[in-house]
């Protein structure tokens, strides 16, 4: 199979916006700004029995491969555009790639993203995506703006990503049915986009978890200077999760909540004032929204568990390079 | 060593440019387009192995990983801007991550590149780069308006890139300071920048020679509906590859010339009326720009030999998949 062919096969097709004067095909893609708009671009590397298994669903695996990357814009709170995806495959696998590019296609399709450029070369897997968001000048949530005072906020429930991967590699065991939402939240996270665009002007601070809860939430508190109380009890897990938290595996657990990489949740900071406004915006999503705890004056990120009394060890964050 | 450390060591910097409104450290870089202005976006991914070998020079990989996406900046006639570098590495080794960084740094700010974005993670050796570049609205040299009766041309001299690949294979041998020379154009091209940008309004199609000068013009030719004529005995090569041409070694000579990738000039078409704008081009840039065929109605590629005879089989052209 010819290198071309694969591309014209799996990711040519017309521009469809208005706003892409030069698609796939060149050497580059061209683009053109609207007037009084910014853009944000994120770039995620994917490397296979790094970021996801041998032998994970192709289609699962496409559809994470952009998710991952929505999930930086809605953190952002831009509203997502285009695509570029490189990938090294080991072999030219016709029916692989086109289950990838399926689960790839259908999620930038839910999203409006246009795949405007691409790159395939032969080497051990790896997908390394691209994106381009919008915004209006000026409305980018950074991880620097929370303030002393805010309340601290996490969308969805974490740590079911990393808890599916305890599973996965053994280490714990699951029912059937929290095995497979388990499963599903590890490999075919869900980006919070709609939320990121309905925060603008809302948070003051946000970043998307996944790396895990503490560690993410504590760099958005360095970039702030702030520092934080939050309750492990009102942390939002799911039912599987709140089993083992409360029984033998409770540091298995509470390692899944606290430092699980992958939920690719957003957690960010708002003005007490908006409590209504942000519980409005969780009902017009259907997007759960909770309140974890507090921004304050001082520095660092004080964790207290069900009982109020701080954790003095906590689960350290994943790290790629550990 | 943390990859927090590691981002933060060789990546981070404030940003120079009033056009990035958020740099590295955030989920996502903000950049604020210049009304009037496109962006030309375009990836490239480079792949241990494949691309480079093992234990290539980590300064001259950082250099070259850079310079291959200017090159396509450089095809589409646009100034570069930002890049994003994602990054897959077998350790957190810090020295090599150091000189990389080194190289990338020395060619990025040459050409007034502000890095971004960055992503770093553990696996096989992969670096992936996303290029940004700027250009008044309307003015990207494509691949698909070469014109009937155009003049085509290639900047500098083509296949040392190849031969200095042949020559670390085993496959021909060079004496020292060919050797040297060639092994530069292999490890540290130079991206045509300056001279993509001075074709803006004279070229009617570019690319850059990446994969070789036939597959690459055949494809400017198919994208144009047109097709072309070109003498080997005028395309511009350096006298190691000359010598090799008229002796023993011609095929492997005229593999490297026609099908030698990774020479990252750029090949364009132009209408004769502007052969003295051309020149003085080349003049004022320093780099040579030879008339090597001419654009016809027909389709496909015709190569003539020194003697004026077309070359019935020619080299195939370089095919990551091949």
């Amino acid at each position: 199979v010819n290198e071309f062919a694969l591309i014209g096969r799996h990711f040519q097709r017309a521009p469809r916006s208005a706003a892409v004067r030069v698609g796939i095909g060149d050497d580059g893609a061209v683009i053109s700004p609207v007037p009084g708009a910014e853009w944000v671009v994120s770039v995620d590397m994917l490397v296979e029995g790094r970021h996801f298994f041998a032998g994970t669903d192709a289609r699962r695996l496409g559809h994470k491969t952009l998710a991952v990357n929505l999930s930086d814009l809605a953190a952002m709170g831009a509203a997502p555009r285009f695509a570029l995806l490189a990938g090294a495959l080991p072999d030219a696998d016709d029916e692989w790639l086109a289950a990838f590019m399926q689960g790839f296609r259908a999620l930038a399709d839910r999203f409006g993203v246009e795949l405007i450029g691409g790159d395939t070369t032969r080497g051990p897997r790896n997908l390394c995506v691209t994106i381009v968001g919008e915004l209006p000048a000026g409305t980018a949530l950074t991880r620097g703006g929370a303030q002393s005072g805010d309340d601290v906020y996490v969308s969805g429930v974490l740590g079911d990503a990393a808890l599916a991967l305890a599973m996965l590699q053994g280490r714990t065991s699951l029912a059937p049915d929290a095995a497979s939402v388990a499963q599903l939240r590890l490999e075919a996270p869900v980006p919070r986009v709609t939320l990121g665009v309905a925060l603008r002007g809302v948070a003051t601070a946000a970043l998307d978890l996944s790396d895990g809860l503490t560690g993410d939430l504590g760099h958005l508190l360095t970039d702030s200077g702030v520092g934080a109380v939050i309750d492990v009890g009102v942390i939002p897990c799911s039912p599987a999760l709140a089993g083992k938290l409360a029984g033998d595996e409770r540091a298995l657990a509470l390692a899944c909540l606290l430092a699980g990489g992958d939920d690719y949740e957003l957690c960010f900071t708002a003005a007490p004032a908006l409590r209504e406004r942000i519980a409005a915006i969780a009902a017009s999503l259907q997007i759960p929204l909770t309140r974890i705890g507090g921004v304050g004056p001082g520095a660092g990120l004080t964790v207290r568990d069900e009982g109020g009394t701080p954790i003095s060890l906590l689960p350290a964050a994943f790290d790629h390079f550990a």
